[in-house]
């Protein structure tokens, strides 16, 4: 393969193949799913239905920028958000596809290093990549690399959970510090010059889910709090399920670091991306349980409950300030970041 | 919602959630199938299972340029392709993703457009867009749009296709006209003003599919003939099956208008992408069956025998020309024509 890649690398013929086999396939290959010469990945049905009952199918496009970041890349992120988001729905991840929009001219080698982060992340959660593809734009006419990642995984038998179905009295949980991805791509962009580097927290939580669902099966719902942060997510469950919630600030798991970065910058920790933590509003009587099984996962050391499903104002969030006042969380009305995911 | 696209859009908060219920949902919403709070979609498997015993899984990015082409649009165009791609491979389409990159200041009226020929092209199918995603880059990190489909499908029992199944003296089938879809955008790009717009041939073809399987039940291979053209398609099927294969330029079904302009330009219309198109190896005792089921259907009436597989030098394209000669067709090297789709 070239230096760089080419718009020949997006046509079609045989320097297109060359690129996919001795990138995509090469990382992607001894997962033993992408079919020789077939544009399509097969998965035996009664195979499926043997794991759960129904099909779940989700899809994200990720555009972060930078590329590469403190804990992760866009390869780890487009693995990880995907899987994410079949794991909250309850599914058991089941394959993935990866779509990648390159610019020209960008180095081979950045490709490959994007693809062999895709192969680490989707092997250790045992989840294949199993069919893709590759298109090429001129200089200019995309920014490096897009990856749109599309998943299909089961849903456990007979789980019953979605946004709407939190009641009051519910506790809400958290499984760990919160705002971490955020503020790790915006460190890493030099729009503040800090000290430490800010680790992103991109992680797979299908197995945490796993966890989390065995210990707590009354469980109402869970959401990855991603773009528009945990805000977005206690909004959109106080709307969908027609109740009120409370979160106390002293209670949310924030690094100091972060604190003090959005302070500088004011932006609210409550706002800022996550890519491996996720909201879980559990029936109160199964909180401990809950809890205790996140902590006990390694990616849910800094587990905490958050706060409570209430009957007050449907759809309203207010937070109860560490200075003891109360003050309504909306959801982010415009952007605070872009291309954070 | 405003004029223009804004990075807000993507930003995770409720400008993006207008932006989406606004425009997609909007379009796509009667299908029936996009969970109202929910990011993922979800089928029964006893139900997928009744139709078939393996799913199939799918990916293709689009990033025509331009966006809106005589005969379709990027939308259309995402819809069919996707589908095409699970019908070649046997599958009964059951749903698709779609996946959206903006960029900044895209009029919202265009995303608009595209978001009803998606959802046109997806209801002829009968096929839902049960899921997405929406993502906007600053302006000048995208060129206006991108669109990633997924199709999920179910492939109809015991059947077992495949490119490497072609066997010598089977025959070579094409739906029709070859190379619109390449010459249309060609022509609407101005690279060459023509007096006549060429129309794409974009459509999406699991009807025609199944009217063949359902014709020539020894059916060996299909495969949609888009970039790289009906030349890539032979090649690979040659090479993947060991055989030889010969087709007959004064066979190959090419409107005067579509060999006029390639003639113009240099270009080989075997070697232009078509989106509407597909290329099936049927052995010869089906091949008038199969011939007439494909002329029986709208979207096959021109269609033809181009050739044999041959017991000729296993991986080798050879074409009888017009003039009695014979040459080689290889596999497209380089690229012919960046963003054709
Ligand atoms: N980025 C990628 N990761 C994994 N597999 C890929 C990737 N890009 C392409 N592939 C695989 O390479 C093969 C060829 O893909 P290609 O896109 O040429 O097929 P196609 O979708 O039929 O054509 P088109 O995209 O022109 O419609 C397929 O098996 C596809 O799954
Ligand atoms: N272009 C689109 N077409 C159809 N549905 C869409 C589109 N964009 C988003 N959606 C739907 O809107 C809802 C919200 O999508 P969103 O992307 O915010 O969720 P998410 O994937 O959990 O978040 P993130 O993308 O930040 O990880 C989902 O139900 C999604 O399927
Ligand atoms: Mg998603
Ligand atoms: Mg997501
Ligand atoms: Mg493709
Ligand atoms: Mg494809
Ligand atoms: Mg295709
Ligand atoms: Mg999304």
């Amino acid at each position: 393969l070239p230096a760089r890649v080419t718009l020949a690398h997006g046509g079609g013929g045989s320097a297109m193949r060359d690129l996919i086999d001795g990138v995509f396939r090469a990382a992607f290959a001894d997962d033993g799913a992408l079919p020789a010469a077939e544009d399509q990945a097969r998965f035996d049905l009664a195979a499926l239905a043997a794991k759960g009952d129904r099909l779940a199918f989700t899809t994200d496009g990720f555009v972060v920028d930078p590329l590469f970041f403190p804990g992760g890349d866009i390869g780890t992120l487009a693995v990880c958000g995907t899987i994410n988001d079949l794991a909250v729905g309850g599914a058991v991840p089941v394959a993935l596809s990866c779509a990648a929009i390159v610019e020209e001219g960008l180095p081979v080698e950045v490709l490959r290093r994007v693809a062999a982060s895709m192969a680490q992340a989707a092997r250790a959660a045992g989840v294949p990549i199993a069919t893709g593809d590759t298109k090429v734009v001129a200089r200019g006419a995309c920014d490096k690399l897009f990856v749109t990642t599309t998943g299909i995984g089961v849903v456990r038998a007979g789980l019953d959970i979605g946004i709407d179905k939190a009641r009051p009295g519910d506790v809400i949980l958290v499984n760990g510090l919160l705002g971490d991805h955020g503020a790790a791509i915006l460190n890493a962009r030099g729009d503040l010059a800090l000290e430490t580097a800010i680790e992103s927290d991109c992680a797979a939580l299908d197995g945490l889910v796993a966890a989390l669902i065995a210990s707590a099966p009354g469980i109402r719902m869970m959401r990855d709090a991603t773009r528009g942060g945990v805000a977005a997510v206690l909004n959109e469950l106080a709307e969908a399920s027609r109740v009120g919630v409370s979160v106390r600030e002293l209670d949310l798991p924030i690094r100091p670091e972060v604190t003090g970065f959005c302070e500088i910058l004011g932006l609210d920790p409550l706002y800022l991306a996550n890519e491996g933590k996720l909201v879980a509003v559990v029936p109160a009587e199964e909180a401990d349980a809950a809890l205790a099984a996140l902590r006990a996962h390694p990616l849910g050391r800094g587990a905490a409950a958050i706060g409570r499903v209430s009957d007050g104002r449907p759809g309203r969030v207010v937070m109860e300030t560490r200075f003891g006042g109360a003050r309504v969380v909306d959801m982010l009305v415009g952007d605070q970041l872009p291309r954070i995911c």
